[in-house]
């Protein structure tokens, strides 16, 4: 009499990675593990020193016209790769229009900003450190700046062997975008992506599997699970004006084409746990009231209280490890650079 | 004839080390070398968790009430432990009162701050936590989010391992000093100081001579070359009012007496090269002005070109070997975190 309970519990020990498998493999077909180098990027050659001189100019706070902020100061590496503030805070305490994404894995984005009008982070780079909002500073007067520090010439020339005249506010967002290339946070879902079953919890693997039932999916895939492609915030239903206010018409802004009104690039999804509040309007702190409203707005659907655990519990699981960074040490001073100003004009 | 001659360069060889210990010997009696070790704190014991929860609070911008400022906006360990401006930007854009010292060695300073109200960092910690055009947060509010993290909670205990309440305010600022008590930076003059002739050119060891003969380590002695004792600024010839703005009647605002109008305690000078600019003030940004300026207004010397230049080069040799500090993670926000605030009262 104790074969066939024998055999029932040899069946079932053998269907479950069957199951795990299926999930496995549509999980695969729609997301990606994230590479293990770091990713190659579009005319901008990644060398240790670049990489170096990349991180000097993040956490430079004279890249900003009043020496307030820098690249870290709204992309802070020890909280996320943001700032965790609705909008952010910048020149002469102006609030910036939309939530700051994070740094972390940007890399790997289709394209950059809410509305994608940067293509790669070299482009992006740019906008911030210019914006009268954010870091108010001008190309001149950054390019003065890194020419009136000795080790900065010597670090732009090391990192930019072949140009004419490597200090340049090009060279600066191609810096930036290679140190940037090397902020990847793996995470238990690549692990899980990548054959190892016990990385996810049950109920993390259920929330997958009702990611991509669902259709959040639809939009959120890749390897950042998200991060490419644009949709109308609120495809089903529109969110109240708090989360979507109606003077920021998201990508229109970039195409002047109707049909972009209030659209706005998948947010990209790993380390979400992290990065509260949320939406480009930061008006949401809690994970599980995001997913409540997206499913609702884009999907028409209303998930249990259940269903939203598990799917929450699966975005647990994009929370991946920190890049370890080292401080770097930034050129003093010199008798040229130019003075701060925290004049608001 | 050729034994003179011989005779004559083993003398110059042997008397130089004899000149060279005759000024080793003067700057021992007025000098100390940094110690190897981290520095012993007043009912404060450092252990590796309480060094590990410091750096955390120390990097963490919900210490302010706007989620803007930490320890670290003003006390940058990538630019010499300060912000390089003349006064700091804090809460609502504000503009500090005083120049944002280093943070850098600042553990063995006798007192803090540029009137030495606070008698440790334990003490100094505390301050700009709460001051409105600082960090303008409360206690409560402080406590109120640790304790909302849970990760800040297992941190106080394991490093208060006695503590009924670990996760205090006070506890937050005994923290702090001991991340800050390892931020010792090891100079040129340190190796000097303990043996080594050749860590100091012959232009440093010239200004060093100087700086002790014309008496600026009357004032600038000790292990941080100052940091102790208090000192009216304009001793023999007050400044002009740029330089010593008349409103603030330094440490007379701590005594309340008549004679520590404009007495301010005497700047440590390690890594004075890196923390332009200079004076309480912050309004004098090269350091052989600066030299002069103290030159002129307490001792009443009128420096020589090439002796100001010998002065900085001993200055120079302040400069120290940075910490290697790696960024902490901080934990995530939870619903209980009270949210930043960037409203200014």
């Amino acid at each position: 009499m104790r074969s066939p309970i024998l055999f029932l519990v040899l069946s079932s020990a053998l269907s479950a990675p069957v199951a795990a498998d299926a999930l496995r493999d549509a999980a695969t077909e729609t997301f990606k593990p994230l590479p293990s180098t770091i990713p190659a990027l579009k005319e901008n050659t990644v060398t240790p020193e670049k990489i170096a001189l990349g991180k000097a100019l993040f956490f430079d706070p004279r890249l900003s016209a009043s020496g307030v902020f820098s690249c870290y100061s709204c992309h802070n590496l020890t909280t996320g790769g943001d700032d965790n503030m609705e909008t952010s805070v910048g020149h002469g305490w102006q609030k910036g229009p939309r939530n700051a994404p994070t740094a972390l894995n940007a890399v790997l984005n289709e394209a950059q900003f809410w509305d994608g009008r940067a293509d790669d982070l070299a482009a992006q780079a740019k906008g911030p450190v210019q914006a009268g909002v954010e870091m108010a500073n001008t190309p001149d007067n950054v390019v003065a700046t890194l020419k009136s520090l000795p080790d900065y010439v010597t670090w732009f020339g090391a990192s930019f062997p072949e140009a004419a005249d490597p200090v340049s506010f090009d060279n600066m967002a191609k810096a930036i975008e290679a140190f940037e290339a090397t902020l990847l946070t793996p995470a238990p879902f690549d692990a899980y992506l990548n054959g190892d079953d016990n990385a996810l919890t049950a109920e993390a693997k259920a929330g997958l599997q009702l990611f991509m039932d669902k259709g959040c999916s639809s939009c959120h895939s890749g390897v950042n699970v998200g991060g490419h492609g644009y949709y109308p915030f609120g495809l089903i239903e529109k969110p109240g004006s708090e989360v979507l206010p109606e003077g920021d018409k998201g990508r229109f802004a970039v195409t002047e084409t109707a049909d972009d009104e209030y659209v706005f690039r998948a947010a990209p999804l790993r380390n979400i746990a992290l990065t509260a509040p949320y939406f480009h309007s930061g008006k949401v702190w809690d994970l599980s009231v995001a997913v409540e409203i997206m499913a609702e707005s884009q999907l028409g659907e209303e998930l249990k209280p259940e269903e939203t655990a598990q799917i929450v519990a699966f975005l647990d699981s994009l929370t991946g490890t920190m890049p370890e960074v080292t401080l770097p040490v930034l050129p003093a001073e010199t008798a040229g650079t130019p003075r701060p100003t925290t004049m608001v004009e």
